[in-house]
């Protein structure tokens, strides 16, 4: 589309039923913030530029924002005075000269780019005033769209409507596409003659009429325009949000075994024949290769999960995770900042931190990388075909060279050579007949005092 | 209300259904026994004494009754004779004299404060028997309200009725509120001649308006009615409750991302601006103070945690465990009886029980609180800004002094001065080119014999 | 019914919306492949020879299928000419002589085999073809069955329909019974002279009544006919199999706190009084007795639970866990081809692989066998009444005898004498006042780089 556009994301709100330290426009959906979907549907429906309508928290909203867009300018609208009154905030915007207006609620993340496209159609066809609409079986409530002809006639109000006119479904979205070369003088043209004294842009579609011009209604699906007041409707928007992403995955090839329990973020990357057991979740910034298999109780952020991977049950993968190709982190492993090399294993009980195990390496149960010494974080370098023996502890810095053999529950603070075996645990020693005495002795403890000595 | 009330419950059933050890009234939903569930409405409608009729488990359903009731009196129904035989099990109850009877379910813990009071207020206003009913298109096999000019006709079964009848979707839901002062004189009023030689206490409605005076119907909610007869059911209104607890909480300010996968128990306290990720499950006696954070896969019972904690995923916090403000606790970390102090950090595969750690301290990857002997539990006490490093084991009884520092992997028997380093473990030693050695024994092992030794 | 019957099963399929690199018939649903599902069914409906038509993947199909029956000829569709041309594939099977034939497609895993009896009893009953149909109010693109006189007279195709043939919501499911004696000439009867000159088995219908013969519809249950073509509907027949399971399930007596979140195998054993909490995978190979409490967050695979058992949350049981009565297995603890006796406790942070643990012996935090030593696999056995003091490493093969004593982080690498007190652990050395150098070197660590060591 060669016509130029602004949109104007309404963001003013003091979403009060949220009950919140923050504007509603940054809580997130699929872990993206609501304001952040909608710029993005917006740029995708051929928006160059976004004029965003702040209130509350406004440089939040205004940073999240511009997380998605560049070509950003902020209005403040200090007095609530209706959403004509909110549009007219960024008049300086409009007056830049635009072809198409779209104005766009910040808290309709569902929005689609497809229906705001359709929309700037009907202006490009010569409407002056486009108005989104939905269908519902229970329009009560809702301004219902009045058509005649082809022609949006009017936007009734419940309390206004006859009783024909309640009958109509077809009902009124709120967002709108408008003439950009018209919409100053429309917008300015609507009064606030009404009970609560606002400035309701819902007027322009009679002011559009008397001027001349055209008004319709453009029809987007029931959901896409839910707004979010509170948070139970931010859990049903991500749930809806969830099925989408959940269903574009398993028709591009990815089995979950049960869709409904794997939760994925705006970002999420995965690839044909991967298979997703239940109960997993997806955190920002993850991509995961075919052939990958992520088992049960799994979480994951700001991950790489190579091909042929398996991972979990009960994994945790934390930002740099970077698994290389047919390798394993098993059960109760956590791995963070840190490189697994090809077909290297981290199997059980495990804490790997800033770090990288090269290729083949086998980690052992329960070792831990002890990276921090209560002020720096320091790096584990584990060469490859290294076999760590259970319950080592590998102090860092310190490097592990190739081939090397670590022998179970050894502390290790010294660099190992390659081909070493090194060892750093005390020798057993077994007394017999003494655990007799030492459970004598817990008796009479317990005898003395059965609670925990404080 | 200024009229007195006594609440006979029947909990006399033998739960064949169930196939189950105990009665059902016994069986919990929100981890609270669904009889404690009924008595609670009960006594939110102003109830002032309970008359428990018990049958199977009698003991177990009056301790049940007891936890939340003081004012109960226990009736054992030795014969399952109907419900009108088992109400008058507590006759004797009755005759203490009450303005208002009311006839509840053990098995029906939905059922709401509201409409047992709405019950009470038709005897207010001068009805001898309020009979509480649900609407639904599925009428068939209930039995049916018959209503003229307001009064309560008769409930008629299915099988007595004309098709006409058979039309009516207003249905019996057993439960009612009889005139406190006519009571015994209508439910001894009731025979037994029908089929199953049974008493039945629908057959109160005639015998009211036989004496001249009046019946009534009130409508409950579809759902509050739902008797629980197998374990199917249960789960039903498990979810239903489930549902309703997580609504309220979203709409006071709690995000939950999914809220299908969090459970709650029935005293949960969660405060406003709590965010709960995906698979979290609340047990009994748990607060959750403004601002803190539950990652996935969290498992909670019996535990505080305070303002603007991080929580999980993957941790399980037990009896006793006490988060105080801004502390962590994270990954496969295990917290029971244990104070964490603020702005402590527990992150990693840790066990800390019978503890407590001071504000600040840092505890390794690993570390673990050897707080059994065997017979007895220890404590072990962390003061403030301790260090523990990674992989340590701390014996109790044992004290870690304020600024100490504990070397990873070491294992810490005696008690540990304030400022000092501690390490308890063995030097590390490298032997040169023995790794292949090692592999080479291994392997002529496994040309041995390639099973586990047993 | 002593009538002999050949199922042919139709498994050739492309999968082209699987996006898959396997045919879809492999693909698991209670993790068993669907093929095997349906195969079960037509065994479970009297079936005696199972002729299986394959194309692409045609040997791990086979196996699938070996899996199940051993009453097996496979025969190879070279190419895809219709449903028709698919059964003639096994004409030769089909010469063999049977008095049924059962078409069945191999992407219907929740046909049932009731169904399947009553299509063969209505051959049984005269009829030369027997159409299995469903019931939808969505008939739209399906062929609607057409019926007079209890006849089955046509299989209307959308396009062909009259608007009044459009209206019924008898729908053709596909599967269907056919004379076994008629078959193959009534097979050969169908042309191909149609858009996609492809041969219809929907064509024998007309073909049957040309022939003077009697066909008939059998209506089935609307899901059990749902065929899988992509993962999105695999997920959905998933979702429907794994609720009459956990029905069934619930109501022999076992308890699901949330069954939604339980998911269970094909061959999944629970006795009657088992509570499952939230979050609970049960693999393939899982038995477990009555009184037994699995917590949340459980992975079970491969494992028997013996009576009052308890386990998880956290818990991972892999294949050859055995717990006996009792026994506990507990937090963030695997198991592994091991066996856990009477009363015994496992109950953090533990690996046991590989090992018998002795009645009622307790097994600390953080304890881990060492089984692998890069190359092999060792077996650690552990007596009764052993104490296993936290966080110690036993490292196989060793053998911890009865009674005895470990002490906390301890590395056992010899035989534990019965009643002896073992350790292994270096003595801990306290360096007074030296914690705030320690802290002094790592700040000046931090001044001279912030980051990571590599």
């Amino acid at each position: 589309m060669a016509r130029s556009c602004l949109a104007i994301i309404l963001a003013a709100g003091e979403s009060t039923r949220m009950n919140a330290s923050r504007s509603k426009v940054l809580f997130p959906v699929g872990n993206l913030p609501m304001i952040s979907h909608v710029i993005s549907a917006a740029k995708a429906a051929g928006v160059g530029s976004v004029a965003l309508v702040v209130g509350r928290d406004a440089e939040a909203v205004e940073a999240a924002s511009r997380d998605v867009t560049d070509n950003l300018s902020v209005w403040e609208q200090k007095e609530r005075l209706g959403t004509a009154h909110a549009a007219l905030t960024a008049a300086q915007a409009i007056e830049e000269g635009y072809d198409d207006i779209l104005v766009i609620f910040g808290d309709t993340p569902l929005v689609r780019s497809e229906t705001l496209m359709q929309s700037r159609q009907m202006l490009a066809d010569g409407a002056d005033v486009a108005v989104i609409g939905f269908r519902t079986d229970k329009p009560h409530g809702y301004g219902r769209l009045i058509e005649e002809n082809g022609e949006l006639v009017a936007i009734r109000e419940e309390r206004d409507a006859t009783d024909e006119e309640r009958k109509i479904e077809f009902c009124n979205g709120g967002l709108m596409a408008i003439n950009g070369h018209k919409a100053l003088e429309m917008l300015r043209a609507i009064g606030n003659e009404n009970a609560k004294l606002e400035y309701y842009l819902t007027d322009i579609v009679g002011i559009a009429r008397d001027k001349g011009g055209r008004a319709v209604a453009v029809e987007a699906s029931n959901r896409e325009l839910i707004g979010i007041n509170n948070r139970a409707e931010l859990a049903e928007v991500e749930q809806l949000w969830q099925w989408d992403r959940r269903v574009d995955m398993m028709k591009s090839g990815v089995t979950m075994v049960a869709p409904e329990t794997v939760f994925v973020s705006h970002d999420t990357m995965i690839e044909a024949d991967v298979t997703i057991e239940p109960n997993v979740i997806i955190g920002p910034g993850v991509t995961i290769r075919s052939g990958a298999v992520i088992k049960g109780f799994s979480h994951l952020e700001g991950t790489t999960i190579g091909s042929d991977c398996t991972v979990g049950p009960f994994a945790r993968l934390r930002p740099g995770a970077d698994l290389q190709s047919g390798s394993k982190v098993g059960n109760f492993c956590e791995v963070k900042n840190a490189t697994v090399g090809e077909g290297a294993k981290v199997n059980h009980l495990t804490y790997i931190g800033d770090a990288s195990i090269g290729a083949k390496s086998n980690i052992g149960a329960g070792t831990i990388t002890c990276n921090y010494d209560g002020v720096n974080k320091h790096f584990t370098q584990i060469g490859t075909e290294v076999f760590v023996g259970s319950n080592s502890s590998l102090v860092a810095p310190v490097a592990i060279g190739d081939h090397s053999y670590i022998a179970s529950g050894s502390v290790i603070t010294r660099d190992v050579p390659s081909q070493a075996l090194a060892f750093g645990r005390a020798r057993q020693e077994n007394k017999e007949g003494v655990a007799e005495k030492i459970r004598a002795r817990n008796h009479a403890i317990k005898a003395d005092s059965g609670k925990p000595k404080k």
